[in-house]
């Protein structure tokens, strides 16, 4: 058996169901052992980007890494961004990256760089097949290693002969590392603390904001604790019936607003919270002054269990009941984030996936579908815009039968246009939303929260879309997807009741 | 002064004239100093890897660095396989790269990544702001330093609080270091060799491959050197009447035909061949088994003073007059390479420059193009497709009056798509063509040379570009650049002499 057979029938034999893939040269044997292994499905991605940021979303669906095929230093390069927001959003991945033959790389053709230094800011793990006979063994590895915990990329870089040679072995699969169960002691302190505290806020991020999370912090919510969603949830469960916890406001001094008075910031499943970026004169740590900071634990940490032992420890009342749900109004009028919101939130069938890189327009949105059919929301979660398309394609890989709804700002969506294609190719249940302000939305804001003065001509050019505004219809079109373009609520309603009900990509600028 | 302040005026006297650019909210300082800099052109481009891929095609048609804007370590990563390839073609480039506030970093917010880390593989120069008086003496610096020689990737990280801060101050320019005079030594001994070898060849790139160097390889050539030009050199002046060598063919096999014999193999501009990839059983080296191997110098050297040198030397006879212009027949029938380039020999217009990204159509076009109107040919360098387009952006700004003509095959062109958009936005007179074959072409070759078996369906289905097909035409019109597709030979010339008699973005869909 040769090198790359021995690792895909491994990370099969582990679980791994799918491959985003844009191979070359040196990924051919590869090709042809993904040709052999109907275990896996091999999904064809023009751009690296789309690859990685569709592992991150089946990741984050399914809990499983699939594989990524990314081609030398250049193929990592370019799904760089998305690993670096998967990294951000602890999504466990398994990436190969093609290499050169091991005796041809001293000769320093034109593809050689140096693929693990590149690597390394974005790796929880990596290590080079140097024979046929490491695949096996070092896929396995990699398996286990893309759990963590927290989840993280793996990056198993394979040498063309390492891949093509005979002396593959397939290796079982070692059991997968799980979230660390809480420590007893923490929570014990934690609810110590909000036995003393006059105004406790719990800040949570990860399982927490599963279904059995969102009861615990519900119960706690009613004990009056101040709840709050990270800002950038990795994955969160919401709709008609559920507890909404509120989410952390993006921008540091509503964020400050928000724990106005805190005395008390128990964090479970993150981090204490810092400012997205820094700002002239404003700080950077978002915790209150002077507020006791604790952790239940950080990414690492099963942080619905962590909040399910805190309900406990504080003897928290059971949660009130939530009307479980409700009717929407028809949108009318203007085409904006807040009608748009009121569509989505009247026909999201039961079990959609959001894939949020909406930017400015993503906060009405959030806010207005909290009782929509239950679902789930995937956010931004490493600031490299371009991520909400790609996460799409994998989170529909993940869950075929469920509809898929990529909410994108137009800017965003540039970066990564190319996951159209494979929507179309594969015929996944994806229904785009782009939301056309032909601008750099955000950036016009934060101009201006930088002090970096009014803009002059140039500066507006720098910000702006327009000139040429980008025609969305045309570009999904062009690459297989049925696409419209509406400017009012009320087709903009049509459009996605019409959609919505059935199976397929499709695409809706929404011209805001 | 303002620190971004700085880093701009002091880049402007150092007589960089453009910055591709693609902001985020940490470089919003950056971009009102690029307002208020008229030296400066800014372009927007949508994705980072048009920006630096443009960066690279200003620099070798200018043979100056443009400067780029990239947001964090994402920007860098989204950028960074263009500047593998600008690195591979020794162009040089002044990467400035945003950065959080330094105080910022250390709360690890969602953009921070190890910036220094993930560039320093493709960087000849990387130096940090850490205050706002140091960005006018590191942009200086970083202005020099991309000269190397030979030519390579600069990156200024620039914190924003380094940015935004006062107490920046214009740097006066540093003399920028040129290519390095060839040894004389070397061209003796390398004269020397040449009278005492049976069948002498000459490898070359770099200003070789300029006017005044083409003069002195017809020389050698007349005097019975083999002279041969790099396979993917770094840019090729080319036209009816100039002396064109024969091209160093990619595939190893046919590169050793080419060297057939060779007992001395000197190279000049480069360094001694090697194959792109490596294959079961075939050579990584091409060089000759046994030949004698002298160098003129490599990339850091005038290879054009080498090779006049050495024709001196040798006391090569005056070169043969080249036919001076040809006329070419109506091309007809099937649209294929052939015709294609037969097309472009007939249109292309005196100083056209050529940015070719064509993969498997790329030579034909080439040998078809020798006798066309003079010109100017940048090849591939790095490996990395998605080079040509971005290429074709930076090489318009760079030559506003010249027609630039981008070959692109369509799997190439697809990664970076995002270069039509600043075509249309900036008017550059930008011709593409796009090869649509539906298919990555040259890894249906591939796969075959590297022994990796005959492609099941879900190999196939990796390679091909079909189910569905890209419609380029509406492609380019959704991001304002105008388009037509042709698939015969006859619409094909027609579309060419039209859009080439005319200036403006534009795109044929080329269905071959």
């Amino acid at each position: 058996m040769y090198g790359a057979q021995a690792l895909v029938k491994t990370l099969a034999g582990c679980g791994v169901r799918a491959c985003f893939a844009n191979p070359g040269t040196s990924e051919m044997h590869l090709v042809t052992a993904l040709d052999q292994e109907p275990a896996i499905r091999s999904v064809l991605c023009l751009f690296e980007g789309v690859a990685t940021g569709a592992a991150d979303g089946y990741a984050r669906v399914s809990g499983l890494p699939a594989m990524t095929l990314l081609h030398l230093g250049p193929g990592f390069l370019n799904g760089g961004a998305n690993l670096h927001n998967a990294r951000r959003g602890f999504a466990p991945t398994i990436n190969v990256v093609g290499e050169h033959a091991t005796y041809h790389r001293r000769f320093d053709a034109p593809l050689t760089s140096d693929i693990e230094g590149l690597i390394a800011p974005l790796s929880a793990w990596t290590r080079v097949a140097q024979t046929a006979g490491d695949c096996g063994p070092l896929a396995a590895q990699a398996y286990g290693a893309s759990f963590g915990p927290p989840g993280g990329n793996a990056f198993l870089i394979l040498p063309a002969d390492a891949a093509w040679n005979e002396g593959g072995v397939v290796t079982a699969p070692e059991p997968a590392p799980r979230l660390k169960a809480p420590d007893p002691a923490r929570v014990e302190a934690a609810a110590r603390a909000i036995g003393a505290a006059r105004r406790p806020a719990l800040l949570v991020n990860g399982a927490a904001l599963s279904e059995p999370g969102l009861s615990a912090l519900a119960r706690l919510a009613a004990a009056g604790v101040n709840v709050q969603a990270a800002t950038f949830a990795t994955k969160q469960r919401r709709g008609a019936g559920r507890y909404g916890p509120p989410r952390l406001p993006y921008f540091g001094e509503m964020a400050l607003a928000a724990l106005d008075g805190v005395d008390l910031l128990i964090v479970a499943g993150c981090d204490h919270p810092v400012a997205f970026f820094a700002y002239p004169g404003k700080p950077s740590e978002l915790t209150p002054e002077g507020a006791l900071r604790l952790s239940l634990g950080g990414a690492e940490t099963d942080s619905a269990a962590a909040v399910a032992m805190l309900a406990e420890a504080i003897a928290a009342p059971a949660a009130p009941d939530v009307a479980p749900a409700q009717s929407f109004p028809d949108p009318s009028g203007a085409l904006d984030p807040t009608t748009i919101g009121a569509s989505l939130a009247r026909h999201m069938p039961e079990g959609a996936i959001v894939s949020d890189d909406a930017v400015t327009s993503g906060l009405a949105l959030f806010t207005l579908t909290q009782n929509a059919a239950p679902h789930d929301w995937l956010f931004h979660t490493g600031g490299a815009i371009g991520q909400g398309g790609p996460v799409a394609v994998g989170a529909s890989v993940a869950a075929p039968d469920r509809k898929v709804i990529a909410l994108l700002g137009d800017g965003a969506a540039m970066y990564t246009n190319q996951f159209l294609w494979t929507c179309a190719r594969e015929d996944l249940d994806v229904l785009t939303i782009i939301f056309a302000n032909r601008s750099y939305r955000i950036l016009n804001i934060e101009l201006a929260r930088t002090g970096a003065g009014n803009p002059g001509p140039v500066a507006q050019q720098m910000l702006s879309l327009d000139n040429p505004p980008i025609d969305w219809v045309k570009l999904a079109q062009a690459q297989g997807v049925e696409a419209v373009r509406v400017a009012d609520a009320q087709s903009f309603d049509r459009a996605v009741a019409g959609l919505c009900a059935r199976r397929g990509p499709a695409l809706i600028e929404a011209v805001i």
